[in-house]
């Protein structure tokens, strides 16, 4: 057995998720030191607040006004998201319920709602709990998984709306109080929700276990329910935010900078709210809902499969939670790389950004390879048994370790790449720039050619890690591996987290007419988060591989398939299809970014058209509109796409059965990684080419620029075409692969006893 | 047995073959009435003369100038094309012979290069024919179905380029008459494709049998190789191709059009020569090798799997030729269609031109259907036995007629459904043009949704077309649909090679300085050319997937794997990073045609800038340089992405074995055949959508119109970024899903035996 007690597992999982929670706080108490109020602050004079000595001093800048002009614009974006999120939540919750009903009553008719404990799916010899309580237990679970992400969307964005004005005001002082300030608000948001999640799940599995007793099968079979919840609420999070910024941003730009000539987030362009609303209704709720939802679905796919390996069946507690202990461990690298961004060193000038981001990611992964070698040696059994589609697998603790540590360092080349390739100060994104010089069309051509080659190396990243990981410990190990990508989640969401906020600071100072010497260090923190924001989804897309590769199996398990033999025209028809899925979703996804961003640039026009004396200043555009417009086509939009993921798993698992829902699964899983890696790096290589030219760091740049040049226009329209590719349709398809595999476990039982009734009766 | 006898099939095949090569004859005689030369045009006033009566007289159009003008273009164009063409031949010689070197040391191999008899593979009592002969001969049929696919892309270009002109002088005397002559020309090429790719074919088995004798597993083993070399022809041809024609058009259009505003084809453009040549090495030749390569290998992949099946075991001959039988019957079907467009009806006016060609693909298909049932019926026993992974399903004739059946009819869906896309009558392409107003950057996002939702349907005939073909004939009913998709080649073929030829048409009558509206009338033509080449490309890609499949499905078996199961982590990565290669082909050859069109725009810039006169047209480009620059670059970046194609399944098979092999085929076939389709149909839709703003014959379309508003500006953009898509990595990616393909079944006995040393010793 292990060396660590179940009675101490009990306890170490819960104290490190609320040390999580409680360094979230202090993080927060710390960010809030910076005052918005002009009065309190002249008032309090403390060592972060607005009485300190501004290190360079501009007119103006210590002007009341801009406090609270800040403060204002900070209200506006946080009630436009709260609204919005509100809006959302109705018709999600709607969703949520009616989905809750059709869980029970799929689940609960596998056996005819019988009430009558029934022989185990494994151990045929005894008897397990009802089917019908299993169902109405994965019900409890999946609300609970979905209210879970719903609050972690929600959190983030208020804390992300809390800082942004804040960030920018500590940006009068210098770019280094700046970069504190947003990443603080970061690690608020990183580490209440990977605590959250575990916490919550943890406590769920005591509950259960009260009922189930020693029927583990039947309980982790329920606790999957909690990862369906978490990932069919990041769908939502991701569709519905991704279009409403993309809308609004999108719209934004083309009136704004293409027509009108004036610059971004420009406070007399009638969208410039709506686009900072959808800055933190989609890439901070969203994005949070996300990475909830595959750290949620990473824990539930390695623990239904050990449910039925040895851990399970010697009831092995400590090994059982090893998944959980796992993220526990990483809460506490994570604290302490934290620490290493915001105490241990300073960052001082603009060029120390982005080593400090990427410095991050080395500290967590290094340490963390300690953690998990420290926590295998401590939960595992030196020996313990994999069941893998039948067949036993004997593995030992330190291979398990070895496979979450595979994932781990997938995980981070795969960063590494994605900063290659999306990141200005490399060839790559050079080269696209160069482009620009004969204009649009071979910017959009190069800068496609680069997202498709960016596919290489992950592909082989996540090859090598599936390979390693399965000879090793069979889908448990490609599970763990999932886990050990995910693992330094806290850090990873603080770094993302980061990006948006930052630009939402320079969207502030913009509108608040702060002096352009302020926007230019917000605008670093944002080059600097842009290229983050890639490599946080390069690791949503190779997680999201290996998970619903774990879930895959575990679905396969459940369903009691032993073969996916593509030469079966069953299982090949399900490839073929299952590989087209991921077209289909972005083509709705990007059409609604497109015609949702139709509707506002004609409303723009409008308004510039209409409303005399706005192009001068002396009148203000009609903010609420846009949002409205922006809030309307995002519920509306987001329903296709919903239903067609939502919707594929029952049918083809209703109809055609668990062999060519096998087949649709891997297909989808094959083909979408690529186009969400490829679509997440081809827009964040315009944005940053854009960049590259009006930053005009280097001679190179200089001869393309500067802003307004023919060079500049055609990045402009790369940048604006990358939009709805990196932050609307790529980071959803990740979604949409680990949600069809996370469904299709939950509904293995129906599927397996009453599924393929279209083969049957054919 | 089949009522049709063994003699009376070893009739029939030659005899439909001479009579499709006659018949392209006289299409040629035909159309070499149209004379060029200006003194024997008027001494000879035959009907089709120019001495003919001019249906609309205008001035300067009996001018002998513009017809001497007209042979001297057309000798430009010719000459460049057949110089490109050699210099590709010979670099590709050079592979060919190497390649040729490879096969049989490969080959050899498997038995030790001994020259005694071996036991069969699937009949281990009976002795067959050594590895060392099968090697040799594999060498020579690929050898054989190089050189056929080389000769059918020259021969194509040479028609091509002869018929150019020749339509350019017709659309003097009406539309009909243009449409006619490019019609026809189109139909020698299609007719002499099918037919020598027949012959050629029925001759090597023929004289294989007098080795091969009794031993037809053998025989038909080596006539594989028939296929690969086709294939990797084919390859080369339509990579090479593809980025010299786009090069040239995308760095004559980037000055041209955007910065000079000058037509397209003006003279004044030094790229001029270099694009139009380009239209006759890419469309033409590039896929001529390409569709003779499909047509190869859907024949060796349906003769192999009938040769251990009782076809083969009861030595059949007229049920083992059915493949060839069908091919037959469809040159006598499409030979009938033909006559519908060229002497049963006449086109009249702009309008019917587009329902002449939908006309063709309709009828061909309807009189395919009752040409495959008699055939079905006449040449297969009334039962047989297909043996499928180690088992045997027993198939009626009437079974595998509808196997053929549902191949044709799910092309003819997907050329419909390619039609819709794509044509500028529908509103999916009228969405792309509106969404031009608000710039290039919406007009991009809607054209990359239309294509990826262009991918449902098909995607969905193709599904339906496997399941239905395999339940019926396994892996040989795949193969025969494949037949029956490509059955009615020569009308396709036909209808495709229309395309280009009036593009150039177009092109000669802009240089030669005739009156525009010749140059509507070739525009009109050229429009429904480019809805007819999607289509093209729809049926290219579709048989593609059937042919690849079916090819994978015989690799399978001779490398005696039964089963391919994706839960196997060596299958799996090898799904996961087939997947992943249609994305680094693509990402080279797009990098390939922006890097070369980035050459091209310096060179047509500087020779506007040095050369004084150029513009005023006083002083005459440097087209020289231009088509140097072009073959250069095509020459030297055609590598790359043609040994990345060649080398991945040698190095796969050889160090991970046909497990991992087997995922990689099917990754790259169930990704390839997605990106494939939505590639071709984005490009073409850019294009239509740029050609109804321009052709501004709706009351919305000329709201965006006229030429050289911002509408146009941005539809131009689109259009130019489509090049590539549509014409090099879009259409090159059937070619690598089948050529890996076939390529892994020629090599099926090396790796079967010697593969996968990686594993063994790992």
């Amino acid at each position: 057995m292990a060396i660590l007690s179940a009675v101490a597992t009990e306890v170490f999982i819960p104290v490190a998720a609320v040390i999580g929670i409680a360094f979230a706080v202090v993080q927060w108490v710390l960010v809030s030191r910076v005052k918005l109020s002009p009065a309190a602050a002249s008032a309090g004079g403390g060592k972060n607040g607005y009485g300190d000595y501004l290190i360079e001093e501009e007119e103006g800048l210590n002007d009341h006004n801009v406090v609270v002009k800040c403060a204002e614009i900070q209200k506006a974006i946080s009630e436009g998201a709260t609204s919005f999120l509100f809006t959302e939540y109705q018709y999600v919750g709607i969703f949520m319920s009616i989905f809750a009903v059709v869980i029970f009553l799929f689940l609960g008719s596998v056996e005819g709602f019988s009430t009558k404990s029934q022989p185990c799916t494994y151990s045929k010899g005894k008897y397990c709990k009802p089917a019908l309580f299993t169902a109405l237990f994965s019900t409890v679970s999946f609300l609970l998984g979905a209210i879970t992400s719903l609050v972690s969307g929600f959190l983030g964005m208020k804390i992300a709306t809390y800082a942004n004005a804040r960030t920018t005001l500590e940006a009068r002082k210098g770019v280094g109080k700046a970069f504190i300030t947003a990443f603080r608000s970061g690690a608020v948001m990183g580490f209440l929700l990977a605590s959250s999640g575990l916490v919550v799940l943890y406590i769920t599995i005591n509950v259960f276990k009260l009922y189930y007793g020693d029927d583990w099968e039947g309980l982790f079979e329920s606790i999957t329910g909690y990862g369906l919840g978490g990932s069919s609420m990041a769908l939502f999070g991701r569709v519905g935010g991704g279009i409403y910024t993309k809308a609004a941003d999108v719209g934004a730009d083309l009136v704004g900078k293409v027509e009108r000539n004036i610059p971004e987030d420009d406070p007399r362009n009638p969208a410039v709210i709506a686009d900072n609303v959808g800055d933190n209704v989609g890439d901070i709720a969203g994005m949070g809902s996300d990475l909830f939802g595959s750290y949620a679905e990473s824990s539930c796919a390695a623990l239904v499969v050990a449910s039925i390996s040895s851990f399970g069946i010697d009831h092995d507690f400590t090994g059982m939670c090893y998944p959980l202990l796992v993220s526990s461990v990483g809460i506490i690298v994570c604290l302490i790389t934290t620490l290493f961004a915001t105490d241990f060193f300073e960052v001082k000038a603009v060029k120390e950004i982005e080593p400090a981001l990427k410095k991050q990611l080395i500290i967590s992964t290094v340490l963390m390879t300690v953690g998990i070698a420290v926590i295998s040696w401590l939960a595992l059994p030196a020996k313990f048994t994999i069941y893998n589609f039948g067949t036993q697998k004997d593995v030992s603790n330190w291979g398990l370790f070895f496979c979450v540590a595979i994932g781990l360092w997938a995980g981070l080349i795969i960063g590494f790449v994605t900063e290659y390739y999306t990141s200005n100060a490399y060839s790559p994104v050079q080269d696209v720039a160069d482009s620009c010089r004969t204009g649009a069309a071979t910017n959009v051509i190069f800068g496609l050619a680069l997202g498709y080659k960016s596919v290489i190396i992950p592909i082989f990243a996540i090859a090598v890690s599936i390979y390693v990981s399965f000879s090793i410990a069979a889908m448990y190990g490609i599970a763990v591996a999932a886990l050990g990508m995910l693992s330094t989640i806290a850090t990873g969401l603080a770094i993302d987290a980061y990006g948006p906020i930052s630009d939402n600071a320079g969207g502030i100072a913009e509108m608040a007419g702060m002096s352009h010497r302020i926007r230019e260090r917000t605008d670093a923190l944002d080059a600097a988060g842009n290229t983050t924001a890639a490599i946080g989804k390069g690791f949503a897309i190779g997680s999201a591989a290996l998970v619903s590769l774990a879930l895959f199996g575990a679905f396969v398990s459940r369903a009691g398939v032993t073969v996916v033999d593509v030469l079966s025209p069953k299982v090949f028809i399900g490839l073929i299809v299952g590989a087209m899925l991921p077209y289909w979703f972005s083509a709705m996804t990007m059409k609604s970014v497109g015609s949702a961003a139709l509707k506002m640039v004609e409303e723009v026009r409008r308004q510039f058209n209409t409303i005399p004396g706005l192009m001068e200043g002396t009148a203000k555009p009609d903010y609420a509109t846009c949002v409205k417009i922006s809030t309307d086509a995002s519920i509306k939009e987001m329903i296709p796409p919903g239903a067609l993921v939502m919707l594929t798993p029952l049918i083809v698992g209703t109809l055609f059965g668990v062999e060519t829902l096998s087949g649709v699964l891997a297909g989808a899983l094959v083909s979408g990684a690529q186009i969400a890696i490829s679509a997440s790096n081809t827009g964040g290589a315009w944005d940053n080419a854009k960049k590259y030219i009006e930053a005009g760091a280097s001679e190179h740049a200089r001869t393309l620029g500067p802003k307004g040049s023919d060079c500049h226009k055609a990045a402009v329209i790369g940048d604006t075409i990358g939009d709805p590719l990196k932050d609307t349709s790529g980071p959803s398809l990740n979604i949409l692969i680990k949600l069809m595999a996370v469904e299709s476990l939950v509904f293995a039982p129906f599927f397996a006893t009453q599924g393929g009734i279209l083969f049957k009766y054919l």
